[in-house]
């Protein structure tokens, strides 16, 4: 099941929905319940947008989760997963603008599978972790690296406003364990990886993560970015593709 | 005025309140109104819990913001605040447990001024500022000061659940530029300082955050801890004084 957050064209409310082939779905309140019931209400995909396809507390990333991206920014692969944090601010859609601030004069793409929470999670095995996933999406965990470098603490070069491109579906029927993660700019493939490649897989994160903090219906886990990582500059579009989920693109603007 | 957020005994509700003298008052809605507005409804202390005064969307952090304290740790100053994130997951009210982890063997204490932002702010100046901020409160940054050497980054040794002690008040209607912060373990002072040692100040700050991410009525900005960082042991009584203020009090356990 493709599961989206949505609105209808001239209208503000946003509610969470079924993508299924050309058409998207309303489902009663949220998915994050124990059956995701449909209603009687279709659109045409022409007549919606879409947004986030969830509201998370905590956007919880990690760094340096494979091994040639670690290689090309010359640092070492923890033992441990290593946590940082994206704030709910830098959250945006699919086919929305990643916006260029102007404290970076070097803003990076990061093509990454995310994942999303569905239940209450603390102190989670890794073998109990997928029943805590509701499903999988793309993100685009975009970087300021001039800014990543200077502070050496990633949170204000990955914080910006519109730096946390996230969707177009949660994929909730998929294994994790084998996905083609590709990133495009301008039709140009900068990342081709596969989550095979992964230190850690999703399981061990969730459960390497619910001993920290208390994770949330929503929340979500950013797996890191294989290799290839490279320039955004206004005027581009980025796509960020994962194999059996989907496609996540945005325009590059300047602020 | 001393803005909370409480429970009556035996309820689940959650409301905010003014605190004065010894009765809370509840008020209509919440305080990110243009006015702030109280009902008839009045209870005496000892018949309430407090809980934090707010519910951030984000904390946002900074470190290194007092010079004594960036020489203890043996790092340097840097020219512009330094962000790090705490999650929402982190949080805690007076009078509660902060929790020592296993993952961690020396887990300290760290007294705050905490900001708490009163309407959206998005690129705002530090002249500005004064009109985004609801007022300030006692927070305690706890810190697994081992695993924030380990990882360097520091976001998985600030965001243990409980590791981010809040309140009790938010006092709505003080200078925050020469207030005296101080932190007491088991009645020893162990922290003594002035917010006119900020290297950065309260207005500054979210002045230089707003530019970075758009901030949300209730979030938070803790201004970093003087010198004097030290252990927090199963057993102790920790308590954050923040002169005009108040004292936040929190008592240490073993997971």
């Amino acid at each position: 099941m493709k599961l989206v957050r949505f609105s209808r064209q001239g209208e503000k409310v946003v509610q969470y929905g079924m993508w299924r082939d050309d058409h998207v779905r309303a489902i009663v309140a949220d998915p994050f319940q124990d059956l995701i019931v449909g209603t009687a209400e279709w659109y045409p995909v022409e007549t919606v947008t879409l947004h986030p396809p969830c509201l998370p507390s905590k956007i919880v990333a990690i760094g340096l989760n494979y091994r040639d991206h670690a290689e090309e920014l010359g640092m070492e692969v923890p033992d441990e997963p290593l946590l940082f944090l994206k704030p709910p601010s830098s959250l945006t859609g699919p086919d929305t603008e990643i916006v260029c601030p102007p404290m970076s004069s070097q803003v990076e793409h990061e093509a990454e599978l995310a994942v999303v929470v569905k239940k209450r999670a603390k102190h989670v095995s890794a073998d109990d972790a997928h029943k805590y996933i509701l499903g999988y999406t793309c993100l685009n965990d975009v970087t300021a690296r001039d800014l990543q470098k200077r502070d050496v603490q990633f949170t204000r070069s990955k914080s910006f406003d519109t730096f946390c491109p996230l969707g177009p579906y949660i994929e909730t029927e998929i294994d994790p364990s084998d996905l083609k993660v590709e990133c495009r700019v301008n039709g140009e493939l900068r990342q081709s990886s596969s989550t095979a490649q992964l230190v850690h897989d999703p399981f061990q994160l969730l459960s390497f993560v619910s001993r920290i903090m208390t994770l949330e219906p929503g929340d979500v886990i950013a797996t890191g970015t294989p290799k290839g990582v490279g320039p955004l500059v206004p005027g581009d579009e980025v796509v960020v593709s994962i194999e059996g989920i989907g496609e996540l693109k945005n325009r590059v603007v300047k602020e």
